[in-house]
């Protein structure tokens, strides 16, 4: 441990006390996640209470120039709450207070730790709720940090859309405080959009405003399968055109259907397959459901749940869609993939992957929130051989290279990391230096989880 | 003219010939725009055709130190294009190319010079069209750079929402793309956003990728009159929180309507009054429609056009209102104010500048985007009249005080420009000095639009 280091800690220790961790448990709980990176723990980790208690870190590291790693629920899967240059991770979860909620306005303010399902549990009796839906168990600050969004996106928008504000610390302890509680404003520069996605390279966010919703008076559910991912992106791109008041459409290929019918011993058709949830007043719903189950003329299977409990029973099975892939080699994780296309070139995109797939030993099962262009494959390599990791890395690289090359991005909603960094440059090419001299200016001794989404 | 400025005209001119200007005439044309703010002129106006052109310009600008103000179709209304330091008026008016329009993307891109009317215009074969509707008759570059909005944002969001990329040419030149075609992306800090709302302080935004939308098959529009603005807006809480399918919700006061009727010779009632547009498909529309009405209990009178003429009719009224208000005292153009507050705080900061208005002199008609807390008064004031300019003031103080207090924001989508660069301070507190950071870093020589948003 560096005498900066020491330093430091003697500097929190006495506000801190027990909640400044050094044991290996709690270095090893804060430098893994759910990334399928190798771990860097941080040298200890403060578990903080309130903003204040934030800034109070912030401004300590700043003056002993020691690394600052933000902390949620550890569910980041690019490696954003790794410690590639030790440091301090700061423990957020602790910050779980839902501050208010605004019946009227449709708004609330939580805590940065609030995890979207407490948020919801929280609005129930409220008519309202918040609609960014992930596969993780995620805090709404980390959401927010690596711009989440998920499967109701195509309606909804993302993190990105329905952040009104927030609470920021900055590196050097600064508390500020971006956008506010109107709908709109043209008063200066963005700073809430610049913090979304900025993964904690920024600044640390404490405190969220976000936009709530009514919960729709009608859903139903449909699960369709096509011959060709060609057809159900056609059946798609008919169905926004339409204005249809679609909810989620998600897409699984014939191999993560493979993987379904083992998985949850169903006997689904192992084609590309559509789940198309349709919300709005009953009225709105019904006819749209017939107007979608017309432009699915192509569909070789069309099934409409009939009740609610066979819709949640369809979701069921999209939500177990990364454990049965997983359950396609047992005991092996996977690299997700992550690029997000325009829609016209999925079914381009996806055929040519596939075909680089084929040249390897790799499995990799598809779910995509094919609303959005975006999807995920789950590489099934064994990072102990190192044949099937280089093949693993192959694919992923190739992946990105094309989605580049198609107008598209790295990563849709996962975020940079460690993981994406390289393909950054090609992504953004000059405009990767603009990104540089914000983080420059903002956080001059470069003490913000240093090392992720670029090196300086 | 000082030497530095004789020195940049001599090194623009061999390239731009008859498309330097210096004449009085363009001088002015360029320095006004339609600001209630007296009007600075540049030192002269280049006209540029390409982003290559811009790119040259504003290099060649940087090295000379001489400011560069960008210049679209001159409806900026808070100064955004005055000229208080002098400098070049970089005319992007010519640059109105449709570079292209993806069907199935639903998206297109288009040079900054384009207008909103030009593009929707150039979409009518396609079944789509691009949803922000403005008052004014501007460019697509320079509503993104004033971060603009209308009355559809209730349902479509602002220009912040609806762009998916820009390019964008910086003060030293360097020509960048952000964002790009795909729907969503977590790939690095969102500099489209950041761009957006910056008002060519930054720097210049020359294309910009849009997102499009299916023309919705049904649409219908009721007018309906209220006793007071509380009833009104519990109104449009309840058809916010029900989720009806809303285009637009749009607000006039008693006097508004009164000024209506002798402008259109009408005979409305002078009292509260909302537009409301639905659109969606026919069985969505009709649905709604009655639960609308349903939930307009308290309205006074709640007329329902029965065709698309009437629906046309009842519009063009909401359309004609500032000239209307205008009409009340021929000859004044008056200011607009433009705060923004929650919905549930719009009665209350209503009624109380009404009070403050009361005590003056000024006749201030009232018309809003109720569904996103902005509305906009116009302060009929005579600005020969140095009583009646400071009541006017006053008046705009007060309101944009109370807004803050309230948590809402002096511009609910003119901008900042000159004219409420006063107030940034109040409504942002220390993260303005973030903004300014970021302003230094981006633009070190302040070439920029020197002197908007703030002073550095």
């Amino acid at each position: 441990m560096t005498d900066s280091l020491n330093a430091l800690l003697d500097a929190l220790r006495p506000h801190f006390a027990d909640r400044l961790l050094t044991s290996d448990a709690a270095r090893e709980h804060h430098g893994s996640g759910e990334s399928h990176l190798a771990p860097q723990w941080p040298d200890a980790v403060v578990m903080v209470q309130s903003t204040q208690e934030v800034s109070d870190v912030l401004r300590i590291c700043t003056k002993h120039c020691v690394p600052v790693i933000p902390f949620g629920a550890g569910s980041s899967i690019e490696g954003q709450i790794h410690a590639p240059h030790g440091g301090i991770s700061i423990d957020l979860s602790a910050m779980d207070a839902i501050l208010s909620v605004k019946g009227e306005d449709m708004d609330c303010t939580v805590q940065c730790g609030v995890t979207r399902q407490a948020l919801n549990e929280h609005l129930r009796a409220t008519g309202l709720f918040f609609p960014v839906d992930l596969g993780a168990h995620a805090t709404l600050g980390g959401m927010a940090a690596t711009r989440a969004s998920g499967t109701t996106t195509v309606r909804y928008g993302s993190m990105r859309d329905l952040v009104l504000g927030l609470t920021v610390v900055m590196p050097d302890g600064a508390i500020i405080k971006t956008g506010g509680r109107a709908r709109k404003s043209s008063a200066g520069y963005d700073l809430t959009r610049l913090m979304i996605g900025s993964e904690g390279t920024l600044g640390i966010i404490t405190e969220l405003t976000l936009r709530l919703f009514g919960i729709p008076e009608a859903s139903q559910t449909a699960m369709c399968s096509f011959v060709s991912i060609e057809d159900a992106t056609q059946t798609v791109v008919m169905a926004l055109q339409c204005g249809l008041c679609l909810n989620r459409i998600e897409l699984a290929d014939g191999l993560q259907m493979k993987a379904i019918n083992s998985y949850s011993k169903s006997d689904l058709p192992e084609h590309p397959t559509l789940w198309i949830e349709l919300t709005g007043s009953n009225a709105a719903v019904e006819h749209d459901m017939a107007v979608l189950k017309d432009l699915a003329g192509d569909a070789s299977r069309f099934d409409c749940a009939e009740t609610a409990e066979a819709a949640s029973r369809l979701w069921r099975i999209r939500h177990d869609a990364l454990y049965a892939a997983r359950a396609l080699r047992p005991g092996i994780k996977g690299i997700s993939t992550d690029v997000c296309v325009p829609i016209s070139q999925l079914p381009a995109c996806i055929s040519a992957i596939l075909k680089v797939i084929a040249t390897t030993s790799i499995l990799a099962p598809l779910v995509g929130h094919v609303g959005d262009g975006n999807f995920h494959l789950v590489l099934l390599y064994d990072p102990a051989d190192e044949s099937e990791t280089r093949e693993a890395q192959h694919i992923n690289k190739s992946l990105v290279e094309m989605a580049i090359e198609m107008g598209g991005t790295c990563t849709g909603e996962h975020g940079v990391g460690l993981g994406k960094k390289a393909y950054l440059p090609a992504e953004h090419g000059p405009a990767l230096d603009v990104m540089a001299r914000i983080k420059r200016a903002l956080d001059p001794e470069n003490i913000m989880n240093p090392g992720k989404i670029f090196d300086l």
